[in-house]
């Protein structure tokens, strides 16, 4: 009943909530090319492309919606905001594997795993975030975590950069390599501009 | 008559007409590049500066409307997002054109006129685009061939970095290419922000 | 007494003329680096990062005053986007630094300490231009003179592409240089945004 009530409200929740699912399934794209041989890389690639494209749909679903919307659940501009930046996550990843096969990267330098998991640790934290949205509950623990994380992604990237000029690899490896990391980095600062725009957010509405 | 009751709003059409014809003739100084030789490429960079400057002109006069008007035909944000995002557009292809003549390139790489030619068709679509903001007509096709466009770029800018790096260059032959391939991709991503902009603000005024 | 009425509107202009004053600081700190021994240059990062951290507090302060005053002295957009700019400033400032230890960078190229001269006086500039943001006096010649600077600092970076390129540096070498030199044109690019955001602000209210 309240749905009916309601019901761009509701839909702008669960619009929230998918495009943090297909981030959450990207990160999980991103653990297993760790792991993978290059056939099966070019594999996850093409799926990472799929995932991309239905973030694609979901942005755009929201944006239509908050244009036709008189009433929206918060701050037009901070819908647009969030909606935003959840995408550019999506798109960080997508070029991060993007670029391990198109460069035919035969090994990630250690330390990438490292960058990785704490991507996928913040998928995992913003897919439970988004359905809290709408009671506004229990989002304090998350934003702090993703910002913790965020951190934990800076210290372990700028170890990577002194790792990739130590003189182990050629000039130009080391280009490629540092292109990869440094989108997996932005893919990093994305979740923690994510999780600001919650913060504001809920700040506002509390 | 008509334009002595609303002349803001008529002047805001006409500057962003205005900033879009200048694109679309920095996109032509990027075709004249292709072909030239070292003293036409800096006479080229020099026309280039000139256009830089009269966006800067173009997009200042929008702000300084924007700020001073009380009514405005579309939404502040919108007002300024748009002529936000054409200055960025003409800021990318002069940067372009300058790298090119900083770096002294002897040829560019293949693919990098597929490149221009994407950008010119963009400036065409945009330049015909902005005067139909004011009636709001046949704005659709407009965004959906410009996203195309974005989408032919990006796969041309990919085969582009793939040769870059396929060892035919040297290292710092690679870093200025590259950057100069990355600037192009950037002006090919700044249309496609143009026409989600304008797609924005049609589906609000419908 | 109007301090009294007023306490919102007077600490947000507490908190910009303090988040200048703390950039201020941090230029001292990049003028210094240009004259430091490896020793001193871990020294000058750490006091940088606390910088950085303080610089972090204070716009969190005007994120979480803008999100709960029912009233602020201008638009709520522009408190948001002079605030983030401001920020802006600082983490290039505190990034450039943290390259310089983190790459082990022997010697800086001749044109540097140009570039960090002319963030010296910008940051001057924004620290006195911060404290008449109440009156909105004299800020003409603040934002005239910051845009004069971006541009001084924009043909110094040109000059310092051209010069790392010439061949004088191993590949590696012009990798980890430029990525400094970019990061200090950026932060030059970040006071301009700064002075657009406060010009925007004085127009919209004389």
């Amino acid at each position: 009943m309240r749905f009916r009530l309601t019901p761009r409200e509701t839909s702008f929740y669960e619009l929230f909530a998918t495009s943090a699912d297909n981030i959450l399934g990207a990160s999980k794209l991103l653990m297993e090319l760790l792991a993978a041989d290059a056939a099966t890389r070019t594999e996850i690639a093409e799926r990472m492309r799929a995932a991309e494209h239905a973030g694609d749909d979901t942005t755009h679903a929201i944006f239509h919606q908050l244009n036709s919307s008189f009433i929206t659940p918060f701050d037009r501009e901070d819908i647009y905001r969030l909606a935003s930046r959840l995408d550019d996550i999506m798109d960080f990843m997508d070029e991060a594997v993007d670029l391990v096969v198109l460069y035919e990267i035969d090994e990630l330098p250690k330390g990438v795993e490292q960058q990785i998991e704490v991507l996928h640790r913040a998928a995992e934290l913003t897919a439970e975030a988004m359905p809290q949205l709408r009671t506004m509950d229990n989002l304090t623990e998350y934003w702090i975590e993703v910002n913790r994380l965020e951190n934990q992604a800076d210290r372990v990237h700028r170890k990577l950069l002194a790792h990739l000029f130590n003189g182990a690899y050629d000039a130009i490896e080391v280009l490629k390599l540092k292109q990869i990391v440094d989108v997996l980095e932005e893919a990093a600062d994305a979740f923690e501009h994510v999780a600001n725009t919650v913060e504001t957010i809920v700040v506002k509405e509390s």
